[in-house]
């Protein structure tokens, strides 16, 4: 039997994605999408694309569902958890960064849902925090180095689509601006920054600087990065060690060949590249923000979790142009 | 047990972008990936969005399968047929325009495939002529009409992605050229002008005179066409008999809110808007003219051929943003 | 010595692109910017580029200047100049709608700011209504048939640029949305016809009817439009009609080559061209919307009233690429 | 009297940009357009924005001139000048990168244009090789530090528009490959860091170690950069160390709010941003690649040479949008 799913925050961009996601799950249906501001209004009147897939009136009453997924603004799952007691037997999962840093709220414990290193604690799970976009794109580019203790001092460029900015108008996303544009934001200071290191030290096992520059691109989906830094290691040693920790990833690919965005964009999907000149190594990741950065993750988090096909649901088609 | 499929010239936009359908089509199974030029590289080379998707390699020396689909340059499937017979019971698709306006070639009898005129006859077809990008989304826009008879005289503007021209190197496929860029092409001219009226004329049983002026548009993926004429029917009238008209097809669907391009991105959809003022109707259009103007119709074709659900492999997550 | 000039409304996208103009013309010095909501505030703030070209502080307290433009909402520049009476003897220029369809008020008469048409009124004038940009683009491709009363139906489709729906934050000009995307609007309903059809019929001396349907294309600057229509000239023929119309325009230019929109972006030209195929003519004509479209042309107006070089100001380096 | 001008390889992206500079400046008048593989066409056919402005027919037989630009793939000015001596007198200014590193040449010695650091050696100078794109934008970033002998190790990412990868057609500035795309290239082994070492190691008395990742971005005009490095200066002493050393640049702006590429896209400036958290500095810079970054420092050089106001010919209007 199919298990419910609800929905809080449906109609933010990470929810209407997972309801793209979850409209062709085979294990699934929809019991509800939440929505405290537009309840009352069919979802496909903002995504218009959700039309004949999924034209559930959003709802600001929840039900009890197996699965409850939160996309609400960073800072808010943990008031509405409070308001909204969920059973113990919901699998939660939180796609903002509420329980990141500290997993421990109330009764539950919230595994952070990177697949590619706590794939034995989210299997069963019953809490998952669900990592942040540029956090997956980065960490998945440096959590080899990082298990080895190799990981010394980093220097990061990110570039990230307009989706990741979310869907309320600002200067920053108003189209003649953004348009052929590219510019700095948070630099040094982005919020992922924290959870990143988080991860990292804890398997590096000694202290990792990490110098990000996030900048804004000329798109709508996807994530870029070039991490460089100082190593004594051969190529060949990076990609086999980067072969051998993502072997049982089905979403991780490490590429020979040169890495770019549509590689991944409406895929769950990243592509790591490294590259190496004199003692200095680069290593390029690609996502799409919103799947293997936000929703996609969030599915494949759930199937762990329900001990279903890590892929189940996720066999979607790459816009590829 | 699964079906066997070819694709000849696999490694064009069209071919590749049906190896990501039927890579994950219920039904069947990839055989070989037939290409002349190409033969002996993996397909992921020049597709790398194909990685861990499919690497089969190109081959030139094609092999019996239950389905074969030609994706070759215009006017070239025929020699290829003549060149390299196929059993009778096999099914073949022909993605180029040679067997559209005349279907009969040797001991085939190639029927028209579009789902929303042709959809009984397709049933168990062996033969199929695909239609055209432009001609999809323009006859999708008028054959409501024309079935009734009143179509008379139609102005159609039409815009198209990038890759409806091709992977070959253009100075109008140019990024510096086509990037913020329109400009008009084969006006008045276009070759689906004929194959559009020989279908809506043999629905409309009178002549019917199309002046269609199509654009370049500066995107990769997608159709969108505004075609205007007089008509006395109101325009309730109208969208009624378009819900008739569509009632049993899936993939398309009448809209009474605004169409945009990206509603269609990435699905085999079609999404129709009619809009009136005095005696003038306006009827807008728009698909993926790689999927529902390309492969998805292909695919759509094949279920139908072979009596399969009609949307099977078809369940697309819609790129959206 | 030079002539002071003031621009109320300042800080909108026309205001800003006169600043960049009037910066470096020959002839005027910028007396102040106006602007009640962000008075005290530098314009280079909202305009970086204006960085070391224009820093003076917006201020609501307007002076008596020679020239005078409003860049004011449609509607606003009425009620601005009832408020805040002008000398005679300032030229004012207003880039809304408020004028163009009756250019009587109080005691001044606005003159249609169409060089095209009006050169001769609009030396030596004291008070200019200049032109829409749809209003513009179209009637250039239509003028010259109209002067010749040969103009009956017209069906034209223009496509504009995100500038065109002004710096206000909406959700037809967030990124998100509208990067890769084609949408319709105001179908048939254009606000800009009546002001096409009042100077056309004044010319072709019988009803003209124009169906128009405007797009919203995924670029920030530039309309290209395509008008069909009947016709028994020859290509030549007409080709040599509009020659002879626009022979005395510095920036129009009637092309026997394809136009692309980006041919004209960032000047204050607008390209020309016609084809033909049977009985029906098709012209297509390209501008950018905020120059010739709107400020570059009242530039031209200006120069043509002091009795400038009508190109004073206006050799614009295209962007070309 | 004017002087005269002649461009050798007029007809690719840095020589079409000369022309539409040149067209407009107030000193000299074009005397011919060289080009061996298309004399004979006019310069508006491959470039049809500058119809009216300048539709001189390309040569290929070279004229005396005061001012000769070279406008040649990279390594062929020197064949060139040595198959087509040229008179002492005349001011040679190439494109390429044939005489950056090693300026000495036949009877010639090449001055390193770039006005920030050899305004005086510019002036008066025969014989100047003008910079490279991502060399000026990343050597205006990092000049006032070397200088002050504070350069040690950078991190550097910079991105750039097509049009630095030329007119020529290739995968990577296909229109449905680049659009909505970013990749790396050239990871590490850019050829322009040889060029930027050179000159920062001369200020900097030491060692300089420059870790450079370029980026293809989706656009068509435009270099960002962002430069990571260490340092103990604080924010102020770096802002005013950077004022100082640019004060009598026309064209380089420090800027204390966040720069953006379209601040500087259609003109001729260099915007500077830095940022600093904890030990840690990062410079942003931003040139338009075909003005900064060749053609308009080409001019800005030529007006140095020829000791006119550094600015004639340069107060281009921005894009801005």
């Amino acid at each position: 039997m199919k298990k419910t799913v609800g929905i809080i925050g449906a109609n933010g961009y990470t929810g209407s994605e997972l309801i793209r996601l979850l409209a062709f799950h085979p294990h699934v249906t929809l019991s509800f999408l939440y929505s405290r501001s537009n309840s009352g209004t069919s979802i496909s009147d903002p995504y218009p694309d959700l039309t004949t897939v999924c034209e559930m009136v959003l709802t600001d009453k929840p039900e009890e569902v197996d699965i409850l997924f939160l996309c609400l603004p960073h800072k808010e799952s943990q008031n509405w958890l409070t308001q909204n007691p969920v059973k113990d037997e919901t699998l939660v999962i939180d796609l903002g960064n509420d329980f990141r840093l500290e997993g421990n709220f109330e009764n539950r414990n919230f595994i952070y849902g990177l697949p590619g290193i706590n794939k034995k604690q989210l299997m069963g799970a019953k809490s998952i925090a669900n990592p942040g976009c540029f956090a997956t794109a980065i960490q998945l580019a440096l959590l080899p180095l990082a298990e080895k203790g190799m990981l010394n001092e980093v220097f990061t460029t990110g570039i990230t689509g307009s989706t990741g900015a979310g869907q309320s108008l600002q200067a920053t996303t108003h189209f003649t601006w953004r348009n052929d544009n590219v510019s700095a934001y948070k630099t040094l200071t982005h919020q992922h920054v924290d959870e990143i290191l988080k991860q990292l030290v804890s398997f590096n096992n000694k202290e990792v600087i990490l110098n990000f520059v996030p900048w804004r691109g000329d798109f709508a989906r996807g994530i870029f990065t070039s991490s460089t830094m100082k190593t004594d290691l051969e190529l060949e040693e990076i990609e086999q060690l980067y072969q051998d920790f993502y072997a049982e990833e089905p979403f991780v690919t490490i590429s020979r060949k040169a890495v770019d965005l549509k590689q991944v964009v409406n895929t769950n999907r990243c592509v790591v590249q490294i590259e190496k000149s004199g003692n200095v190594a680069v290593i390029h990741s690609a996502i799409d923000n919103l799947l293997k950065g936000a929703s996609g993750q969030a599915i494949q988090n759930m199937n762990l979790a329900m001990s279903w096909e890590e892929n189940a649901g996720l066999n979607l088609k790459p816009v590829a142009f």
